[in-house]
C-alpha cells in the first residue's frame, strides 16, 4: 500500500494523479520547476506539500512519478539519481524509447525499479488548474516494463493506476511506440497540418466562421500544447514517418481515384473505412463496458463515464 | 406564411426539416423512393402524408424541398418539371454547382423560383428514424441564389430555415463550393484515408482497441455515409483536389522538418496552428452566442444549444 508519493512535474497529468491519490488519503509531495504551479497546486488542494527541489521531493516516498515532457527527462533523472531514493520510479511519457534512452544516459542502464508507463488520457486544457481526479477513469494505461524490471514494482504501479479507475495493459516498448504513432501521433500531425493549410488561405477567418463539423473535430486536436507535441513528433520520429508515408500513399491513391472519376473504386474505399470504423466503435463500447464493470468499488458510480 | 410543404427524400435532413415544420403546424407531404422510409416517417409522426409519387407530393404545396443526394437530382427534377407546380423550389445539397447543372440539364436553365440551399448540420446517424426538429438550431444554412433568383422565393426559404433556429447566410455558388471543400470535404477525405491506412495494418484490431482521442475524433467523421460522400467528393472534384494538393504540400514540408530534426521550425508550425485554432474557437463561441440571441421566441430555450 502506498503511503507517500512524489510527483515531478505538476501539469494536467501530474496534477490529476496527485488529486486522485489524495482522495485515497495517500500523501502527495510535488516538485515543479515553475514555482507558481506548485503554489497553485497547494492552494487548489491538489497536493499536500510543495518540495523545494527534486531531492527534497523524492526523500522517503514509496513511489516517484515523473510527469515532465519526454525531452526534459535527463536533468530530472540526474537529480533523482543524486538523491538515491529507494522508491519505485515511473513516468507518463507518450513515447517510451526516448525515456529509456534518458535513463541509460544518466544511470548507464535502466534501473530495475523503473516502470515505464503511459496513461492514454488528456484534454485540450493544460496545467494543474485543469487537474481532475477522474481523468483516467475508464481510460487505458500502457506499461512497458523490460524483462529485468522488478515485478513487484510493476504490480505497484499497476495498482496505482487501477485505483484511479484506469485499465492497465502491458506491451513492449517498440510495440507501444508504433501503436501510438498510428493512433495518436499521426492524427495529431494531420490535424495540425490541416489547420495550418486553411489558415494560409486568404479568407481563413471566413473559413473558420463557416466551419462544419469536419473541421471542428480536427481543430479540437490541433489545440494541444505545441511544446509537448513537438517533443512527441521528434522523439518518435521513425515510427511516425513510417506510418505517415503509408498515409501519404493512401491519400495520393484517393486523389487519383477522384481525379479519374472512378466512382466505384471511391465507393469501395469509403465503405471499407466505414466498416472498419463501425467495427472500432463496437470494440470501444465493449471495452468501456468491461472497464466500467471492473472499476474499484471506491470510485464506482460516483460520476458518469468519461469519453 | 407556408401552409403546405413537400419534402422529396426523407432521410436525416428531409425528416428533420419535416418534423420542425410540423411542430409549427405546417402540413408536410413527403415522397421517398424507399417506401418503408415513408411509412416510418408516417408512423413516427415526422410527416402528415406519404405521397404516391413526386407529382402527387408537389401538387398544391407552397414549397418543395429536394433532399436527395446531389447526384440523384436529375430524375427528381424531371418529375417536378412534369408536374409543373407553382411552388418555390429549394434543396439541401452539400455542393451547389452540380445542382445547378442538373437544373440546366432538365429545365434548360435555372428557374427563378429555385433557391439553392445547404444546411451545415448533420450527424453520424442516417435516415428518418434519426430525424430531429432541433437539428438545425444554431447551425448555419447557406443560400446561394443567382442574380436572377426571385427575391420573394429567397426570403421565403430564408424564413423557413430561421423558423428552425438556423442562421442563414448568402454567398455565391463558387464561393460556397470552395469553402466547403476546405472546411468539410477535405477533412472528411483525410479521415477516411486515415481509417483505411490503419485498417490495412496487420494488427488493426489491436490499434483500434488502443486508440487514443486523436483517432477517435477522426473516426467519428469517417462513419459518415459512403454513398453521400462519394457523391460529394466526385461532384466537388476541382475545389477539393486544389485544397488537397496544398494540404499534401504542407504535409510533405512537415515530414521534412521532422525528418531533418528541425525542432525550432516544427515548434513554429505547431504554434501557428494552435493560434489559428484558438482564434477559431473564439469566433465559433461568438457566433453561437449571436445565433442564440436571435433564436425565434417559439423555440428559444426549449432545449440546450447543440454542438
Amino acid at each position: 500500500m502506498l503511503k507517500r508519493v512524489a510527483i515531478i512535474g505538476l501539469g494536467l497529468i501530474g496534477g490529476s494523479v496527485a488529486s486522485g491519490l489524495r482522495r485515497q488519503n495517500i500523501e502527495v509531495v510535488a516538485f515543479d520547476q515553475d514555482e507558481s504551479n506548485l503554489q497553485q497546486g497547494l492552494e487548489l488542494g491538489v497536493i499536500d506539500r510543495a518540495a523545494a527541489s527534486i531531492g527534497d521531493a523524492v526523500r522517503d516516498v514509496d513511489l516517484v512519478l515523473i510527469a515532465v515532457p519526454v525531452l526534459a527527462m535527463v536533468p530530472v533523472l540526474t537529480a533523482i539519481k543524486t538523491a538515491q531514493p529507494d522508491a519505485i520510479l515511473s513516468d507518463v511519457g507518450s513515447v517510451k524509447q526516448p525515456v529509456l534512452d534518458a535513463f541509460i544516459e544518466v544511470y548507464g542502464n535502466v534501473p530495475v525499479q523503473f516502470v515505464p508507463g503511459h496513461p492514454i488520457a488528456g484534454s485540450e486544457k493544460h496545467g494543474v488548474t485543469a487537474a481532475n481526479p477522474d481523468l483516467f477513469r475508464q481510460h487505458r494505461v500502457l506499461l512497458t516494463p523490460l524483462d529485468e524490471t522488478d515485478e513487484r514494482a510493476v504490480a505497484q504501479v499497476s495498482e496505482l493506476w487501477k485505483s484511479l479507475g484506469a485499465e492497465v495493459s502491458q506491451l513492449t516498448v517498440a510495440h507501444h511506440d508504433n501503436i501510438l504513432a498510428q493512433t495518436s501521433h499521426l492524427p495529431h500531425l494531420l490535424a495540425y497540418a490541416l489547420i495550418d493549410t486553411l489558415s494560409a488561405q486568404g479568407d481563413s477567418l471566413e473559413i473558420f466562421d463557416y466551419a462544419a463539423g469536419g473541421l471542428r473535430d480536427f481543430s479540437r486536436i490541433a489545440a494541444s500544447d505545441p511544446t509537448m507535441w513537438r517533443d512527441i513528433f521528434m522523439s518518435n520520429r521513425e515510427p511516425l514517418l513510417a506510418i505517415l508515408d503509408q498515409y501519404s500513399q493512401e491519400l495520393a491513391e484517393l486523389r487519383h481515384v477522384i481525379d479519374s472519376g472512378d466512382s466505384a473504386e471511391l465507393f469501395e474505399r469509403l465503405s471499407r473505412s466505414k466498416t472498419a470504423r463501425d467495427h472500432f466503435s463496437k470494440v470501444l463500447e465493449q471495452r468501456q463496458q468491461r472497464v466500467a464493470d471492473q472499476l474499484p468499488a471506491s470510485i464506482k458510480g460516483d460520476s458518469k463515464p468519461r469519453e
